[in-house]
């Protein structure tokens, strides 16, 4: 019986209820289902094809199915010479054949349909006949000969194909954004993504974490310029979106909800900006009665929990430098150790007054330092050009000279005119530089010196990767702690004043807690980021639970108005535990887990890099009645 | 060694630090936590004290602890007899005994701390004398014997008692929310949520469901009145804070995502309402190739796989309703089926034209119906006044005319006056009424005679209960489904229009289909609500899934503006499969399933009724300046 080919959207509809007589029906899923227990995320294979119409999924055919009636649902992948077609769905994709005798019947339809149309069809599971075994397909030992197919709506020609290799420019993905998702890179991603939460849950609920909501309107966080504000219906009272539930998780360790976690959307305006999104999403962990290391140790075995089976395993403990170790080594606060190159100080051995006067800018005053990286096959790889290019870069970013040395022949002799051949010797060695390798050197005021050291690392890693240099493995995840920041920085409007480098609830470390009344621009903080290959996926720290502390560091650290903390204040004077707590960035670990170049790639829905949903043409206009309830009006920019 | 107490909280800062050394440190709870591997939710112990300082929970010491040094951190919860010191966490109480010998060491400060001060104190786990067992405390038959004590953080005298016997007045306690979250009934409200929601996670992805976090700055839906507004920086163009992903589900569906579910914020900005919220939280699932009974199944395992254990299992399946049996047998589209009183048609008995004169304003015309619930005693225990109060509100709310017949005796013999007698006995056999009972009819137009009966139902079976009267059982959980909406209803504004009894979204009933096209006001629909206790906790649909289908409806019968939906009417031309889905109101499940009042008291920082938030104060006023970004002035309503 081959019970045809239904043209309308609504036929279909009515065909998909009469499908669901036996000997497939929805009922028949639902009773399967009776036998599922509790049981954890990865814990065997997922009951797929409970509460729907197909029997299997387009994934799971094997040779242990040949002779069974299946249905499968699913849209139309591809066809060929005239009898067969490829039915995909996310799970996979399984070869149909329209039998000889219906060629010219109904099937006929069916090869003349557009592509991407969905389909329902069932059918026998056949071995295929010998030779034709595909074998780069996990179904490719079967194929399904069909005894009815229903087509259940009809796909129009399709802006661009479904199809890893064609892979269009991004907008038009972004506008087509539910084509995209059917790509294999996207549903990887998302899939990955809800595993992986979900692993994360598991592990926090095992230890104790209760998983709070918290609100997402709020009030304006003072000095929190980047909140997007909303209005309500009371005439000049606005919301703000928060940029992170930092008071809320604060406020329940005072509540005693000691162990708190929440996968919780916070939100940043900061109008266009390359690869940061409106809203996104972090893992939010506090903890009471607790200190930086226990937090530390707790991130470690979340990560280790719930990291993807298919990737190697994590090793415990993870590298931890403090800020300064990190800058002197690597030239940033975010270090990819995933390679060498690190920073070496030669002030000893180029000495403070050696530069000539060719290097006159340069010249180092009497106080400062001079380092050097060394890059391997430097001299060898890079043109002349490449070197102006990272010339260049320093003094563009940080108005720093970069002195470039390159090493020759066999025996590491140097091309520099300025330096002794002892000096020479000394500065190879130090950097453990080899023949043919390059050494940068920069001399200043360190911060300078590092900073633009550390960005010419990362500038070399790239050029010598594009040269077919492998220094950073594929599928190689470093994680590493930095601590020991410092817990103020001198403003940026006004260097006289200070800001807190993170936020205003971080504790001092310890043994700088004295200096808070004294000289709190030297004070470190217990304030610990997350590292991942060079990306910052996390930062926390203890918080502080003394209320005086607290007021002290707003009032006259900070010079905030306390006014609009005074829930807070009198929250930590109102019997508060000690605690911390992190955040981890969800987008961007995921990002880095699957190998997406941007974090739009791990977001099902994601705005432009200029803010915009190009779906749906978000943001956009209101009318003057729409905003009446809210007592605003449009004030356009003078132009 | 008795450590002392001390003062500051930097010095407890600092002490904190120091407790980290052996013998109960933070990283040996560390040490313990490698042997947890995956497990689920509910399996067995949490492990509640790795990562922290304490080596047990205030709630975990018993007679097999005696002997153990332990550590435990806390709130200071009550003090008795100088000697005794309970200490309070989120798990339990334990007794704290302040050996004799130190009573005037630093020992007395602790006798003397401000309660609801946090403390650490190592001692020792032993028996409680002979007859000081205090069964009513899962501790009570061990107390701890101090060694060291450390004050953590000092309270202040609090605005008001941790304590459940003292509940003061709501909006002191939602002002000092960070207090009452201390209290058994929010931490008991907390947690539950978080097992509750983990356990149906842990369910859907057993069945291959993905979660999928959808965008909440989206576009104005059209029609969608009472959506949060947010300014973007491009000037006039804003964003909207969408009521529910409906739109993103829908398009995860045509992008192959088929099995998506999300623990979802939502918003609606209804100004103030009793028992909203302006932030909310669904459990929002959609799944491709399904129809509505099978998404009904799903939603019975879903709830049954993770109803709370210490609650009577779940029995399924629930009962179905059709939307014109729940108003002909209840009155009302969310019936209360926990008890009778049902609605009865007596219009056979009564007669069209029966009701006499006195009762002119409530004459049936001949198309109408008669009505009656039968209250059981109501004659015995209602008065007069309870009997004026029920006909006044079906008059308030509906303009309806309500008659209320007693019967007395043993015999079941009515009062009326208006009836013959044999009238008399049909209608009191026909509502199965007894001696004493009472009987409540109305007639005339049968939407308003069901809704008003349905409105008395529920006053009447209140009134009983304040009499003592068991009609509703505590504990007892009643699930209902009800179905075949009307899909469309006329519009308030204007009748001769129609507008979704739901969402433009809904598939109509499959035999209905034909009637959109002629006659849209009698077509039902594929919509379906779940009912708990005679309170919508859920609501979901087959949707519309042909582009033509969809855009007849927003086109010719809504006459709403396709040009701000191209996006969705291009994506069901794109290969959008069938589909269906739910959305289950979690705070108003929680609120249930704990026999909470309201649905502030299952979130942990909820709004005032109001939409106020008393703690902090949101929403507040901004400045001009903070408003500038948006090309927003404030318009003040004239006064």
């Amino acid at each position: 019986m081959f019970r045809g080919v239904l043209a309308s959207g609504l036929l279909a509809l009515r065909g998909l209820r009469l499908l669901r007589a036996p000997p497939l029906s929805v009922r028949q899923g639902s009773k399967r289902s009776c036998t599922v227990g509790v049981r954890s995320v990865d814990d065997g294979p997922k009951e797929l094809s409970n509460f729907c119409l197909r029997s299997h999924t387009c994934g799971e055919l094997r040779r242990e199915h040949v002779g069974q009636r299946v249905m499968l649902c699913g849209w139309l992948q591809h066809r060929r010479c005239d009898r067969f077609v490829v039915l995909r769905d996310f799970h996979g994709q399984t070869q149909l054949i329209v039998p000889q005798d219906q060629l010219h019947g109904p099937g006929h339809e069916l090869l003349h349909l557009q592509l991407e149309s969905v389909i329902c069809v069932c059918g026998e599971v056949r071995d295929r006949p010998p030779g034709q075994h595909n074998p780069n397909m996990p179904t490719g030992e079967v194929e399904v000969h069909i005894s009815s197919v229903e087509v259940l709506n009809r796909s129009r020609k399709l802006p661009f194909q479904i199809n890893e290799a064609v892979r269009v420019n991004e907008s038009l993905r972004l506008q087509f954004r539910y084509l995209d998702l059917r790509s294999k890179q996207l549903q990887h991603a998302l899939r990955l993504r809800s595993n992986l939460v979900m692993s994360m849950r598991t592990f926090l609920c095992s230890q104790g974490f209760v998983d709070v909501e918290t609100p997402t309107l709020f009030k304006k966080t003072p000095g929190g310029a980047k909140e997007f504000v909303v209005p309500s219906r009371e005439p000049g009272k606005f919301f703000s979106l928060p940029q992170s539930p930092q008071q809320f998780k604060q406020l329940l360790m005072v509540g005693g909800l000691d162990r708190y976690f929440q996968i919780a959307r916070c939100y940043r305006d900061e109008g266009a900006k390359p690869d940061r999104q409106p809203e996104f999403t972090q893992v939010d962990i506090e903890l009471s009665f607790t200190g930086q290391q226990a937090v530390q140790d707790l991130v470690e075995e979340l990560l280790c929990h719930s990291w993807p089976c298919d990737l190697p395993p994590l090793a415990k403990p993870f590298c931890t430098l403090t800020y300064d170790q990190a800058l002197n080594l690597y030239g940033t606060d975010k270090p990819d150790t995933r390679f060498g190159m690190q920073l070496v100080d030669v002030t000893g051995e180029v000495g403070n007054n050696r530069l000539t006067s060719e290097h006159a800018s340069c010249r180092p005053r009497q106080s400062d330092c001079v380092r050097a990286i060394c890059v391997p096959r430097g001299s060898e790889l890079f043109c002349n050009e490449d070197f102006c290019t990272l010339k260049g870069l320093a003094k563009e970013h940080f108005n720093q000279e970069v002195i470039v040395m390159r090493l020759c022949g066999n025996d590491g002799e140097t091309t520099s005119e300025w330096l002794s051949p002892g000096e020479q010797h000394a500065l190879v060695e130090k950097c453990g530089a080899g023949p043919m390798d390059a050494l940068l050197l920069a001399a200043g005021e360190r911060s300078d010196v590092c900073l633009s050291l550390g960005k010419l690392r990362l500038e070399c890693v790239q050029l010598l990767e594009k040269m077919g240099l492998s220094l950073r493995p594929c599928g190689l995840f470093q994680f590493l702690w930095v601590v020991d920041f410092p817990l103020f920085l001198p403003r940026k409007d006004n260097p006289t004043l200070l800001e807190s480098a993170h936020h205003p609830f971080t504790a001092p470390h310890p043994d700088d807690a004295h200096l808070i009344y004294t000289q709190p621009q030297k004070a470190r903080s217990q304030h610990y980021d997350l590292v991942l290959n060079g990306s910052e996926v996390g930062g926390g720290s203890v918080r502080i639970h003394n209320s005086q502390l607290q007021r002290h560091v707003l009032e006259k650290v900070l010079q905030e108005d306390t006014q609009q903390m005074s829930h807070l204040l009198e929250a930590l004077d109102s019997g508060a535990p000690p605690h911390a707590g992190i955040a981890l960035g969800l987008d961007r670990l995921v990002a880095l887990l699957v190998g997406a170049h941007s974090i739009r790639d791990v977001i099902a829905f994601p705005k432009s890099f200029r803010g915009h949903d190009l779906m749906s043409n978000a943001p956009d206009w209101l009318s003057p009645e729409e905003l009446a309830p809210y007592h605003i009006n449009l004030c356009f920019p003078e132009t």
